[in-house]
């Protein structure tokens, strides 16, 4: 037998965030907001019965450790023996603040569940995603607000069922511009300063932003963390503020990127002095299979 | 003993080419045309006195396999136990036409001379590093030219002493974007029709260029080489088509990728329909230790 699913997770990108340590990882996660992108990972999963079970990855047909979708490809295949292939397509860097492991993770769970045949509830996926995520430390908040789509204020940290979340339609055509090196995420979670930092900062913009969520004010707010955490270098400090002529841009969590939004021909003009860049929107359906 | 060697090496476009099949790597290679990037490869070499040989190498701060840089590494450093370590950074996508295995390669091979102290003559270390490209598939004509910078007529193949390469000091501002998935240059080089029509189209298409070399017909011949050898799929061809009314694209060979000159306002909009993009000068200098 052989059989595939397939489906697509959006991007999702940071504004403000506050760090939730627990034991248990689908209680453990962040509180924040932030945004799905309609640039996002799109996965096939292909299954094969077989001697004995083994779980192969290729990102852009690259061969890849990708651990997370590794983790998330054998908990769902358990101890069948299956031959399983997992191929990711993304036009995302990894480690810019855009939620690629999160995107990998969850869209191979929803690509897998169909190839199978299993049939689990999709808060289960969900689940195992953000799970798996926060065991491998390579992020906290991008598995359910991916899942959901549109603008995301998280108010409590976990896994479906524990989390909760609040989400908004926005209509907005987006730039991201990679601004500087990879910000593995692992690297500032283990760093106790930086994670006081951002828990100090974070939690008060939280409530703020809470009592009257918008676009802008994500922006704004996200302004505001980006500079008092410290987490922003001062690459991305001076394109934040050289942006407030042409609209609005902010840090993407934890990246040396920016995401922004208003007149996109003069903010492109503007980024291209300073990295690489992309365009595209908001995602306002969530992770689907296709 | 701990010492150091840093070495930057521009990144190469090829807009048309031919390829010459050779036993030796040194004679192996390609004849064509391209330009050297300011976006390249920057890599420093840190070498220690160790019990036994060890070669580790970082590419934007993250393990990687890079192939051609470990080979340039093992065969610099000889039977001497040393422990290497190498750190590229690098802003340029791999597998995307613009030249990163090449240019990783030299920069090791300078910045690795430089710190073990061996005083190779700089067209030793270039050959090392056209071999060993060759000798892996990544590619057949990028390091030659990223030695020397500017835009270079490759008459030639081969490493320093067996090619033949003009090259002409141009100034201009480029866009580099990213229209499609990676297309690794083993893959197109493996398929013997693809290769047929390189020749086919490519070995006039230089001749032509020969006679009167100027940065408008690398891109004018760029274009009949992208269509007439089917290299281009229908994006790129539709980007290229587009481009005109604002400047000149091409392929960058081998990519889903294009490179381009003119009013980079107007281009970069049309771009990010479609990719993502940065933007770059020509780097006129060519590999260098810094």
């Amino acid at each position: 037998m052989v059989s595939e699913g397939e489906a697509f997770c959006p991007g999702h990108v940071t504004a403000f965030f506050e760090v939730h340590d627990d034991p248990s990882p689908r209680t453990k996660g962040s509180r924040g907001a932030g945004l799905c992108l309609s640039l996002g990972v799109r996965t096939v999963a292909r299954v094969r019965d077989a001697p004995r079970q083994s779980v192969d990855i290729l990102v852009n047909e690259r061969r890849q450790k990708a651990e997370v979708t590794q983790r998330v490809a054998e908990k769902l295949t358990g101890s069948r023996s299956f031959e399983v292939k997992i191929l990711s397509e993304t036009p995302l860097p990894v480690s810019q603040g855009f939620g690629v492991s999160a995107a990998a993770a969850l869209s191979t769970a929803l690509a897998l569940d169909d190839a199978l045949g299993l049939g689990l509830p999709r808060d289960e996926l969900v689940s195992v995603a953000h799970e798996t995520e926060v065991e491998c430390g390579t992020g906290l908040g991008d598995v359910v607000p991916a899942s959901l789509g549109g603008m995301d204020l998280r108010l409590k940290p976990g896994a479906p069922g524990r989390s909760e979340v609040r989400t908004y339609p926005v209509k907005a055509d987006l730039l991201l511009a990679v601004l500087g090196p990879e910000m593995p995420t692992k690297t500032v979670l283990r760093d106790p300063a930086k994670v006081a930092a951002i828990n100090r900062v974070g939690g008060p913009l939280i409530d703020e932003f809470s009592r009257d969520p918008s676009l802008e004010r994500l922006f704004d707010i996200g302004n505001r963390f980006a500079e008092e955490t410290g987490l922003a270098n001062p690459t991305v400090l001076e394109v934040i503020r050289a942006s407030r002529m042409f609209g609005r841009a902010t840090m993407a969590m934890l990246g040396n990127s920016v995401f922004a939004s208003g007149r996109s021909d003069q903010l492109a003009t503007l980024y291209l002095r300073f990295g690489t860049l992309q365009r595209c929107e908001v995602d306002n359906e969530g992770a689907r299979l296709l």
